[in-house]
């Protein structure tokens, strides 16, 4: 949705202290609630500038509209959906009123608010892209609060606002625990709430392969947790995929291979390298077995469909983690080996396979994301790889090579929100800055942001969403505000607040400390 | 309820592996989930022994009825209110038959299931006490499993049981965040699905007072987070306790002082000791002003209505963690101090105040707990006392030392479950072994069981649940089973099941490891 530049007046509400105590007498006394003059914008926008002019917005009397000179009319479906739902944010906790339509407006009531489409390409009906710019929407319902009287107001303002980051994304896994289509769509809601607009759908691995395929059903009949309850159909990948279309979201679906695909193996006969006990099968598989034609026989059916399935111009493709051992316990593959003349280094082994794995995605027309090892291990990358950080120790280090060696990066190392503690961690991911590395501003540039990881080994539907937020939404700052943006203070009251407009959207989010909303959470 | 002895025959599933996959590729490889022999059993019964015999459950033809024997009938609401809930448990989830009474049942159904009341004082109209027995209309429906055709499947067995310690408790904190009435409630019922028969509620602290006192309504209307929604009315706590007792759960409330009080003061001028700076009052103030007969004449009134409106036989009092920085700042306090002789030693003016409070609750005919730092202190306790050892480091010594001092005693030190991590931190809760410390057997005797705290720094209704369950499931099972217990393989495969159950149930308990449960949490 083009909507940005076009939508450059609109209104800042001074959010009220409401929300939150003010003397937190346990912990992080650093960290004390004092209203922020940015009220509960999270993420902050590049620039706001605030009156004192307070406009009431009635739920009888206001509305929002497709301005005159917009690109995008009655007929965009796609913003349609998005009025009501902001409609719904901003008035739902309210008590219904009646809708009076005669009722006199008074001099300070905010009746209308315009949406004006200035790009020619309204992207109604098509798909986001890693240069869709943002929807302007969150921001317009993050000013409106509710004043001491319960009035729905404004302040009026003037915001400009863009992302530093183009790609802001949350991976979530669905292999280690399956996540029912409802959890995956609340959390598309939250994301667009806090505007990240990726989706990293990490749909299978090792424990589980949910995707139904129509190719090749037998992956999920049989390496399914339940061929039936625990996958996802085509239909609900349709659905997760439209869902997160109407958010401004892409969806990247990740098929990690050569390693992670123990489940793979259970409905594809051939496809994982058999593991040698000495001079006997042991009965057990490693990676997919590079040396089979039939391998790539199936990669290419395969990710055909895929290509076809997902409509985003990326495909994440893995390739983390691919352990050696079973490769070289098998005497087909040693064999192989000396033909090749690889010697007895299985990273080229391993750089054959991705090679080959990349002409078959590439003659799809998609791009492809890759995990670091790939890169690490010296395979050979076409030049529009993207290569995604993920390792804890040296990652900055890992920037500066990958950038210095002209890929496309995305960071994660640092937001390995799997990993939990007691305490305000969110600030640890706050604090990070993705440019932070050893390199030019070439370099820099050639970062395209960053993804909050959600790994599935201890997190299912029963604690997903308050285990994720407003965890990430530190992320989402970091990725969306400018470089400047470090007060952590001022994040801890804005945050503070936007945890609780979670909150009263219905969203279980955690708490940052101790502190009440005005709305607790009902859903017990 | 004393349905124990009388309740010996009973029936035994068999778990089937369902609810786990097989392969736990990711992490912990030791525990890897085999079918236990003791099914899906949580926390294990003392005694177990299967049989073959397998019998069938419709929800037309099975009925709990009282044996002709028990020694309560019909009119024990108690116990029809627990044979409702527990049919909904055993047939629930099933998909809702017509009722046919006159279906013609088989040889292998089991029709009825009779619960005999052997005590002559059935307990259907008091409230459970630390002496009670436990229910075993849990046991029951643990071992009711469905089989590969959905039928509602018993094993015959025959079953003794009784808990290894009295107190088996859940700390909840309601004043670092508010909890709503429906958390406390879903999380009785928790923890009754876990034998446990404690619910420790510390209900106010520093940052909040949600209590609603009658006598001194001001301290919830100034101290509360909020004057209205975020109290506990008398209706409230009245619901907290019944719902509580019909679970055979004891509601222990705490009242923490002298320090933990800043939300006390509020609302109770003078209550609080006025700290200095220099020789000027500072406005700030610290724990509960020992010196004034006001003080005395308040907590005496408040106990009174406290005792009142508790009826269980135990008060909590806190005790915990007094500074004695404002308490010397202050020159009034000063000369109590030379007026009474206690030099500079603080810890006597700390046991003059608990003395004092001592005997204003004894003379509630109240017992009561207290935090270990008041017997560390020096504090002179009656002999009556229940100690509560919380401190990390050097709780073995701790509880030689209490113990060997004639204290009943309560174990939680290695139980907060407010600090959390990723992986299974469950395995740690469950190794501890409570008389693992150097001691007779007299001093063993005197531990009377244990509790787990989920203190609320991080904690509200949006994460409570998940984050406690089923964490404290381990717990749990330390304090019911036999001291041989510590099998963990087997306790991993057992609660595994047992947390598809509690999802099955509604209820989101948080997933071990990868894996999956047949019927995953629906509400998110």
């Amino acid at each position: 949705m083009n909507s940005l530049l076009g939508f450059t007046f609109i209104l800042l509400a001074l959010g009220s202290c409401r929300g939150l105590q003010d003397n937190d007498v346990d912990k992080e006394p650093d960290l004390v609630f004092q209203p922020s003059k940015y009220g509960s914008l999270w993420p902050l926008p590049q620039n706001v500038q605030i009156s004192d002019v307070s406009l009431k917005l009635s739920s009888s009397s206001f509305s929002i509209t497709d301005a005159k000179e917009s690109g995008a009319g009655a007929s965009c479906g796609l913003l349609q959906l998005a009025y009501r739902r902001y409609y719904e944010y901003i008035f739902g906790g309210a008590k219904k009123q009646k809708v009076n339509r005669s009722a006199r407006a008074g001099p300070t009531d905010l009746l209308e608010l315009q949406v004006w489409i200035t790009s020619p390409d309204s992207e109604c009906d098509g798909y986001p892209s890693v240069s869709s710019d943002e929807s302007c929407l969150e921001t317009f319902s993050q000013l409106v609060f509710e004043d001491e009287y319960g009035t729905k107001t404004i302040n009026s303002t003037v915001i400009s606002d863009f992302p530093r980051f183009a790609h802001r994304g949350i991976l979530l896994d669905t292999s280690r625990h399956f996540l029912p289509v409802k959890a995956i769509l609340t959390n598309l809601e939250i994301m667009a709430m806090n505007k990240f607009n990726v989706f990293h759908w990490h749909i299978v691995d090792d424990p589980s392969f949910p995707y139904l395929s129509r190719t090749f059903p037998n992956l999920s009949q049989k390496g399914a947790y339940h061929p039936y309850t625990h996958v996802y159909t085509p239909a609900d990948v349709k659905m997760v995929i439209e869902f997160a279309r109407l958010r401004g979201i892409r969806v990247v679906s990740e098929f990690d291979t050569p390693g992670h695909t123990q489940s793979w193996g259970k409905g594809q006969t051939d496809l994982l390298t058999p593991c040698y006990s000495g001079s006997k099968p042991s009965g057990t598989f490693g990676p997919v077995n590079p040396i089979l034609n039939s391998t790539y026989d199936f990669m290419t059916q395969f990710f055909k469909e895929i290509s076809e399935v997902f409509p985003d111009a990326y495909i994440h493709l893995g390739g983390d983690e691919v352990s050696f051992e079973c490769w070289q316990s098998n005497p087909d593959i040693q064999k192989f080996m000396e033909q090749q003349g690889f010697g007895k280094d299985y990273r080229k082994l391993e750089s054959f396979y991705i090679q080959k794995l990349l002409d078959i995605v590439a003659a799809t027309n998609k791009g492809y994301i890759i995990w670091q090892e790939v890169f690490d291990n010296g395979v050979k990358l076409k030049p529009d790889t993207v290569v995604h950080v993920w390792i804890g120790s040296g990652s900055n280090s890992e920037m500066s090579k990958v950038t210095a060696a002209g890929f496309t990066t995305i960071l994660s190392a640092p937001w390995y929100l799997d990993y939990i503690s007691i305490g305000q961690d969110w600030l640890n991911y706050y604090k990070v800055e993705p440019l932070n590395f050893n390199g030019t501003e070439e370099q820099k540039k050639l970062v395209i942001g960053g993804e909050a990881c959600m790994w599935g080994e201890y997190v299912d539907a029963t604690n997903l969403i308050p285990r994720l937020w407003p965890r990430a939404s530190a992320v989402a700052e970091r990725l969306w505000s400018a470089k400047e943006v470090t007060d952590t203070g001022d994040a801890f009251s804005r945050l503070s607040l936007h945890r609780c407009r979670l909150v009263e959207r219905g969203i279980p989010a955690e708490p940052l400390t101790p502190s009440f909303c005005l709305h607790e959470y009902k859903g017990v």
